[in-house]
């Protein structure tokens, strides 16, 4: 190999320019990116540009990604260590190359050694600034959300890293079709009022202040994942959540103890398969709560409720939840939108939505948004 | 043109094996088609086929179609008179052909003298029975179950016969797709409670139990529109209700004036533009009174209320509805699915929507009531 | 039926303005639509507009359609008689209509008393003019070229006219993506040396040159049929032939006699199945005699061979003869283009190219005319 | 990082069962992946599997990609040195996975020293054999077939490893379609004759016999790559030839001086822009020299010489060739075959066909092989 010996590094504190996507504490030095979808973007001129990265896990390693100019060029696996990753090499030396190193897996709260960290770039090129774009959105979810089954083969079902992305995902593309930043809030497995499996500390409300409430354990913690977010400082013109699924498959699966506490847990059904009141109840005023912990974070946002890429089990009471907000506060810009269903043809691995279902689910996303936003198409 | 004359005429009294689709007074001679989609339809062998008829109207000339082996094969006008259409001429003889003879208008409240009759076949084949199919669908509406802009170029604006049909319609879509035999009840401008100009009189509800409570006047009460429905002869596997979007509409326009009481309609909307909520209880309440009503006509069936393809507007209210009967009933068996609106790449003329449209409604439909009614892909 | 006393009824002679598509002999009155695709075009302002047509035919009926504005409006089987058909009714008054009356059915070359004359119209509104397209298209084929399978369904092969069009058509297709006036000169079975079936007399060559060579009769010599066409009147900026495919299956069927001469005539294959050089040559010979015939007639137009649509048999002597005939002239303006064969997805009546296989195919030929012709895309 | 204390090292002299793709020199270790799409396919249970490689280059690094069951799940840069990449890990233990580690990018002429080889592998499962697909096919081409332009962003030019692919590929496309093993011989920049800008000794016939006869210098060598491919071991049914598209450019370059010996050359066009007939027939006879060339070296395989994806000029020069070496030889199982051509819409990086065109063309050749080898559909 032919050594390039004009590249200079630079410590991220150097970097005269670059943006951020994902919520993240930015005082932080090495700067976690702990999200789905969370990223380093950056304009630079140059042949060559490297990341230098640090990377752990126990046992749930990280996946990231790399585009160019929006499209995107590399996917792979992070092994632990401090290292460096080229980003390009070859490329002409004066255009501005805009350059997106964005992690492809959730926030992980079942392994707290889980993390990517960014220490800075090394490059022959010079930075630029890189815009915001003039649309801003949140999206807040689950395993969909968390894009598991958008890789992997039809069929394939283990619960791995691999499987899931921020790539080939209906927020990105939601993202990419209307000009918008977007953030993703999302775990595999939890729900708004408790997890699939009926275990009542997997609720996304209960963490959702938080920088990455999700990310515990002492390390994080250091890494400022519990911090308070500072929703001031980026408020989405719409958040979207697709949080419910979960919540419809606690009705299917039997109770859970809660090892801390004892707790017994439990959404029932009728004897007749129906749900049952009181526990749809329980759910529709979490959902109504999450609403209004919504509104008091992001004060003037739409709040689009979407739902039933997996099943339309709960799209009454969500709508119900949604009305009953609505008649409580007068706010009318919480809003409820179903997703097209995934179906044989558009399921992917894990028996999760797929690549086509979120290109359905995000044409109809989109369509929404911009009428509710009000975008030129 | 050299003359069949081999060729023998049946009184449709004669006709040994025919099937109709559509809601109709089976006991008329000539046998009224009353609504769009509605058709009868033949199994034949023979190298040629003629269908008698009488029609007539006023103002609105009624449109039909014919198809062979399913396939839509013309699509005419139709002019005053009793007179025979041409179906098929120099086929092979022995086959069977399947021909459907279909009405494309909506039933015309606003044209008391438009009918399209039935008196019998000319052909020189013989006629084999047609069989139904495993599942029936009950398709309510308004302008978009009754076609409207599925026909005519975009932009053109007139309310004309020639832009409605049923078939290029998410209604045929959805039958064909799921091997299914449809009916269809709608008129254009109608809603739920009130008519898109807030003309109370224009509820479909209030015609939905006669055979063709909208077609008025004396002739057409001689040809049984004005009689009971006999829902017991044909009990759809789902009623699928696609109302809501000219209720929507009345919150936008002035108030309406019934000429015959003096009676002063309006859906109310509030300063700052939101929907009165006195006025969206009384659209729930029209909404659930007409859950009542169908679930009485229809004891078994799912009914699926849809909405959307003309926008979002009244989604949360007729969720609640939904709900609220469901509350009050225990009827787990009514649901509500969106539709995707209609954009500009798909909508139609009379800014309605166009096929492109109707072909998205449908996939979703289709995929719905396939889980719903557990029809094998 | 309310009576519309203000409509005016218009020899065609006292039409100010129409426009006529396809070969005709502008002399006639009433006026001939021999081939497919040919059609009247007017701008009319007014509530209600009718034609009014002579038709006859000893067996196969002819088939017409209508478009409103571009967008096709009906299509009906024509039966003899001089009569009027209504083409629009209950429009608005002042906006202009553009209105088209087409020929679904290709020139009969097997039913001499077929046709369709046009008369004039009657309309409550005014004439203006209809402007050319900025360019021009013609088509010379056979059964693709006529439509044969565009409607019917799968499965259904009897040779009947109602299977033809020139709506659901590559040709029209193409005429609309670019912008383009088109001219259809086909002929069901026919090929360039000879018919499907040897028939050396069913060569379109013998005759391109007349109005509509195809019809023959004293009484389509009276309508101007045999007259040399006006070439120098339009001349189109491209010809797209589609011709071979008929040549392509002479090689699998038995010799033909013709019944005035006793000619035998056989393309022949060798005994390992593959094309007889001599007869592949003669073959080749038809396609340069009629390259030299087409730019003789049309000295500045791009001629571009297609083939494919129904199999590439005739791929390698059919671009052969283009390269001999560019070889022996210096003419580059000739060009040979494959078509993408019909499939089983594809596939519509009579074992023909249907709807999907036209669209495929004017994707292909749309693409290759925007480059050829320099059209903006 | 938990680490995995089961992992065993292969030597893959010791892996019992695995299969190669892509010509190499099997005698080899470490073993070579000279061509893009060149692989090493595993067949394995157990939790974790990782690939031994070395890797190195002077300045164009080599990509590669990994599927898992089939689906792409990574895709990356490679650095050089000797070291493991983790292929999966954390999967269930028991399932068979399927595992391809592929080439991404061509066989590189400009870099002797850009290498890939595989020394074995890591896992903590057992390898099971890995069954040959029904068909073979075997794909010669330039850079369509390097799959330049299939990654990266539309407008981004510079001739950089990371815009190739084998991934997103109509010859990958197509083996998946029809259950195919297949085989890419590819250089960016070559033709039949010579290379785009006229250099005679980009010709990929002179180095079609050897394994990798692109491959130069002394490292290549000594892995084999000028060896004399043995075709007797792989014997495709269909080879597709997909060049022509730079010899085409040749004529629109400045003549090229060959440094080692002086020799001018130039494919020359006429002064009306035509191209020069005797240059013309060079060409020509390149053409059909290869074909003499594949036919010795492929007794019994169809040739399918194809064109079109960046444009048609030589289209009939190609099927003239080919005509003659049908003629010269008798040999009827050669055939010409154009590809749809690369439009705005299609397009992809470097001015070179997207990941859609690839589609496009794939399609068209997937059809036109089912037939050939008469595959069912």
């Amino acid at each position: 190999m032919n050594p390039n010996t004009n590249l200079k590094t630079y410590s991220l504190k150097e970097v005269p320019y670059y943006k951020l996507h994902g919520r993240t504490d930015t005082t932080q030095y090495p700067l976690p990116l702990f999200w789905n979808g969370s990223a380093i973007e950056v304009n630079v001129t140059g042949t060559e540009l490297w990341i230098d990265i640090d990377v752990d896990f126990d046992f749930h390693e990280p996946w990231v990604g790399t585009s160019i100019d929006g499209a995107v060029m590399s996917r792979q696996m992070l092994m632990p260590g401090s290292y460096s990753i080229c980003l390009f090499r070859n490329m002409t030396q004066e255009p501005v190359k805009n350059v997106r190193f964005f992690r492809e897996l959730q926030a992980m709260s079942e392994d707290n050694a889980c993390h990517v960290l960014i220490r800075g770039f090394q490059t022959d090129g010079e930075f630029s600034p890189v815009a915001d774009k003039p649309i801003k959105l949140e999206f807040i979810g689950d395993s969909i959300t968390s894009g598991e089954g958008t890789y992997g083969a039809k069929g394939d079902y283990p619960w791995i890293t691999m499987f899931m992305s921020s790539s080939k995902h209906y927020a990105t593309m939601t993202g990419e079709a209307l000009n918008a930043d977007i953030r993703l809030i999302s775990q595999g497995g939890w729900g708004v009022l408790c997890g699939w499996d009926n275990d009542p500390r997997h609720s996304i409300p209960t963490r959702y202040e938080a920088i990455c409430g999700l990310a515990e354990g002492e390390f994080n913690e250091q890494l400022g994942a519990q911090k308070p977010n500072p929703f001031d400082q980026w408020q989405p013109d719409a958040v979207i959540v697709n949080l419910g699924t979960n919540d419809a498959s606690a009705f299917e699966q039997p109770a859970f103890t809660v090892p801390e506490t004892g707790e017994v847990f439990k959404q029932r059904k009728n004897e007749d398969g129906s749900f049952n009141t009181e526990d749809v109840a329980r759910f529709e005023k979490a959902v109504v709560d999450f609403l209004y912990m919504l509104r008091r974070n992001n004060p003037n946002s739409h709040i689009v409720w979407t739902y039933g890429m997996l099943g339309y089990n709960l799209s009454l009471p969500i709508a119900h939840a949604v009305s009953t907000y609505r008649a409580e506060t007068g706010d009318n810009k919480a809003y409820f939108l179903q997703l097209p269903n995934t179906t044989e043809e558009t399921i992917g691995s894990r028996f999760h939505p797929g690549v086509k279902s979120h290109e359905r689910a995000s044409k109809v996303l989109i369509e929404y948004l911009q009428e509710l936003l009000q975008i030129p198409q």
